[in-house]
């Protein structure tokens, strides 16, 4: 195994573009010989582990939960915090470098936190949400002009070259 | 007492302006006899505690040491958590109302973290960093949307107000 | 203000014998002048803060629960973490020394995690539970050793100089 | 995959005896299709993380630190939490029972929140430290008592039973 990469986005119902990038990432992530740690629930973290497994990869999913009833039907190592959202902190401090993918606040509290820790951030293009607001904003401040902006078919290179994996 | 509000902002060296804001606000949150919560360390946080101790209040802060060696000289109730950047979940969880002065990156993980929580959260205008650049984004999601913004000088009244604690 | 004691024991119904000795040592805590942290709850915690409020000192709640529904009415600052019982690490970090009555495997695992962070620890005497099963057992272990045990009027002032707080 | 088994214990210079016993229970861990949990640092967590992978398992570190540096080399799944001790607690609700080996205090504040959590626990007779002391204080505390003393070479297989995984 290279590395570990986080993927976060949102937590629900998905376009199906969305949930075809988010799957694409996941199974490229695998293709790349690394693990896919996430938060282990719905929406871009299921697509994402979707992905990893039809590429015969492996899966992490860092839960809110105490009892892991709330892990998607894909992740293969269930790690239930009983932390709640304060488990966020433990989803983008468990990868070598996060992506980005669609997602509201609670992408938007992983994607400071990742940067608090100095973590590669990979914004993917076009996927919406905070991954495409915090672009308007980024060049405004010093940490968060840190955040790379990549299309979602080259996201998965861009986090391993940055994360020293490649 | 009334409740509990937390201060949240830039770690580190601020411009006078900003210092005077936070001051006040800090200040503010005391005269309106709630205590003052926030992150324990320099910047926004001592400017603040350091407002709230002059009008008699109580100040806590939750600290990412485990030794609380980084708390500022007016914080009263120093809470070591040495859960190092996890701890900012606990900064926002602790208040009934968030405000946001100026800001980078942490400020941006607690934002998003009180908007989880479903907090009321106060940016104050013309604070600058990530409290007024994240105004150009929020009306483009519909929880990013719920950020109030407010003068300095209105702020801690909002606060009380939206947490209905008045 | 002197410091900070935590207050760790039984959660749930306690006997009067239990309940005298947590009052007494809230009490005794306050008129030292020094906070009392503890973990918000009912039982032991609970008594602790009513004696501390009556002799006019402040109570801090470290909370499982996110909304602080769960804190005693003599809990002045509230801090609700939403961590469960992973919050305990935050109930003895927060505190110079740590004082333990009566008790079952909640405050086991805080006793461990008092030693873990080389806080000093004091279990009283005669209050049962874990607090008395522990001395059967410290001397076969270093670290354990390390656990001072105090009579239930002598328990603060041995808790503020082994923190030396006198 | 049937489950995961968290292993806690000396996190030190273990004895040849106890050395064994861990790789042992690491060992019979994977040979039973379960993933194996454990703090990922050094003496039992190490010497049952290389068991694990002697027999082709695959195994997971909940690390205190925040870049993973402490984990052993036979950690496959690095999780750096940044929280200190606070991750005691992640390291046995990760697990659907939990093994302990020997011992001190990191041991008891984990065999303390494991029983918190509901938690099947098997201590392992003979293996020293607190994983033999909690033994003569078990039967005077409810919760305590729900502790399962077996045998190194049956510790595994009472723990797939105790969690239903058999």
């Amino acid at each position: 195994v290279k590395g570990r990469i986080t993927v976060i986005g949102t937590d629900g119902i998905l376009s199906p573009e969305v949930e075809s990038i988010a799957y694409d990432i996941g199974k490229s992530i695998a293709e790349h010989d690394c693990i896919l740690v996430c938060g282990g629930r719905a929406g871009v973290m299921e697509a994402a582990c979707r992905g990893a497994k039809d590429a015969g990869g492996l899966t992490v999913g860092i839960l809110p939960s105490i009892d892991g009833s709330d892990a998607n039907e894909f992740v293969d190592v269930v790690v239930p915090t009983g932390m709640g959202y304060a488990r966020n902190s433990i989803v983008v401090s468990s990868g070598d470098a996060v992506i980005s993918v669609a997602g509201s606040t609670g992408t938007l509290s992983e994607l400071g936190m990742a940067l608090n820790y100095g973590k590669p951030v990979i914004a993917v293009e076009g996927s919406g949400g905070v991954s495409d607001l915090v672009k308007e904003i980024s060049q405004s401040d010093d940490r968060l002009s840190r955040i790379v902006y990549a299309k979602p078919s080259e996201a998965v290179e861009v986090a391993l070259r940055k994360a020293g994996l490649v």
